[in-house]
């Protein structure tokens, strides 16, 4: 059963975002697609393990032929080397500029099979089925897809938009806190970015008020999509606005790189970046103090973790080292006010320093 | 000096090709693109080993620093394994967005360099120093970039287009007998497609006229980029009419896979296939004895190879192979006369063996 439906609309595309309580109506969504010659159902067997009877009864009656190509789970296997093998499947199974991608996962299959779907014989089509939150409400939204290098995260990629998001909330039902904690944080970020009614209601919920069936967690996707949607179908490719939506993600990935990616989730890392922007928000842009107490208590309330832990120059050296500036003022995106971001603010090396030493100590933060 | 201009223009894309005596004023060319970080040139030792230092010249009082790659030079090269060693490559120098590549070569270097810039960081800008008749004439132009996979040429690619193109004619002059063959053979091509004035200008040249500074090869080059320039300009990622510029290349790809890409060049094959598809075209639509008279002679006098030398048998197989169609009929692209093409066109598999059976026996083919 259909749930939600938001289109994503820009210049050159325009798709629908779907939340679906399980996995029902995606045979009727992939028989919708004109001229397929074949669907690549590209997952993991961690995810097949749990959900591939589901998607095989609703595929088994399809017109059109497919197959189920399984890729290695984990961000360190969405890499340039992994591609080749799945291009060799794909042509092995004859896939021609027909063929239609089924990316079945989270954001790290997402991801792959876009970049797969993206450079395929110049690139076909796909759909995007997330069984996460972090991919509900963040990477499956908006076309960025990418595959890593040994030498840095997401460097080759496209934007390539997917012809339809069917997101089936059942799936959600299985996955761990982490995961949990990693959509939250993006969510908690686009109510910020947004300032409006999502954030008030925001501040009357908990936790516990997330589960996969919930009126809350329904919500919070559908504000997240129509927030997200609106500045990709501003800016798709990134030429200015769509930055904003890196709030928070200049220290998460110095964390996440610190930490070599073991001990945050990728949410969990911009949830305390998040603290970071604020905190230099309120130096540099005259953000409120209720404002920041507002954003603690919020993501407090959410149990995502605020509180830096790691030592502030170690953090500093590897956000200077993520953006190949050593030495130089680092770029971030900040806020004037909920609702008010400005991207491409330089910051003095010394005041993120001096911010990030706050932020380990700050009593406030529990 | 610049000789000559064409603008590309289709939906969200226009860019210059332009035609230089030789690389003077492509310093100037960079330098007007805005905000460039770095230029990275990749080209091979081949070429480099020519005219590396004229490229130098012109670069090395750029305000922007450059970075020179070398990919290794050939066909096979173009290979999806050959891309991580350059993206690695940029990313020690610090490429970012604002990154430019250079393709410095013929249509493999721009092909490969092409989705270097396509796919790095989601794509940054390139720009493309044609070295060959044929990247001038037809792979420069239109934002086809391409890399090759173990089980198939150019399956994995990209539409990204160039900001501009400057090709320097006096790269021309060092350029073998094949390669001259293989541009001659798209402007031929060109020409069959387009119908008009240029056709009639081509019945009175021969392979002599053209050399590095011929008025007859600038204004063939002019002519072939205006042609495609306009096809590409309505149909840029090949949902339709695109596909005409295809014209002689379904026999042309079976004759170079069965020949192991050793015996003719890729121009070559396709000067064979375009005498194929105006014998179908004469069967199936009707194409006249005397414009096919006329194709043969134009051929004839610019030596282009227009005789079937193979087996019959043998490349209808590998027509099929490569179409991924055992049994089926296959599509062409024919003509009902010149600058009439249609694309698409069913041809059974019995009148494909009679025709190419006629092509290897026919006298007038001398």
């Amino acid at each position: 059963m259909m749930l939600q439906k938001r289109e994503v609309e820009g210049s050159g595309f325009r798709y629908p975002i779907e939340l679906h309580e399980d996995l029902s109506g995606l045979r009727e969504k992939l028989e919708s697609l004109k001229k397929v010659s074949r669907f690549f159902i590209i997952t993991n067997r961690e995810i097949a393990g749990i959900y591939e009877k589901y998607l095989i009864q609703e595929i088994q009656s399809l017109s059109v032929p497919y197959t189920i190509i399984y890729a290695k789970p984990g961000e360190k296997n969405k890499h340039i080397d992994r591609l080749k093998k799945v291009f060799h499947e794909m042509v092995k199974s004859d896939a021609d500029r027909k063929a239609v991608i089924v990316a079945f996962g989270g954001g790290v299959i997402g991801d792959f099979a876009g970049f797969v779907a993206a450079s395929y014989q110049r690139g076909i089509r796909f759909v995007q089925v997330p069984t996460t939150l972090l991919a509900c409400v963040d990477s499956s939204v908006g076309g960025k897809v990418a595959v890593n290098l040994d030498l840095g995260k997401n460097m080759i990629g496209a934007f390539h938009q997917p012809e339809f998001v069917f997101a089936p909330m059942f799936t959600l039902s299985t996955l761990p806190e982490k995961e949990w904690s990693c959509g939250l944080a993006e969510i908690v970020k686009h109510a910020f970015l947004d300032g409006g009614e999502f954030l008030n209601r925001l501040t009357h919920v908990k936790r516990s008020d997330f589960s996969a069936g919930s009126e809350v967690l329904r919500y919070c996707i559908d504000e997240s999509v129509r927030i997200k949607s609106n500045v990709v179908g501003q800016d798709e490719k990134e030429g200015g606005l769509r930055a904003i939506l890196n709030l928070g993600h200049t220290t998460g990935h110095a964390i996440e790189s610190l930490t070599q990616y073991k001990k945050y989730s990728h949410g969990e890392a911009v949830s305390i970046g998040l603290i970071t922007a604020l905190l230099l928000s309120r130096k540099i842009l005259g953000f409120s103090d209720s404002n920041l107490s507002k954003a603690v208590q919020i993501m407090k309330s959410l149990s995502l973790p605020v509180r830096l832990k790691e030592k502030p120059a170690d953090v500093l050296t590897h956000m200077e080292h993520d953006k190949k500036k050593e030495g130089k003022t680092l770029n971030f995106v900040l806020l004037e006010d909920f609702g008010k971001p400005k991207f491409g603010v330089p910051v003095e090396r010394d005041l993120i320093l001096e911010v990030l030493k706050f932020q380990k100590g700050w009593e406030e933060l529990g």
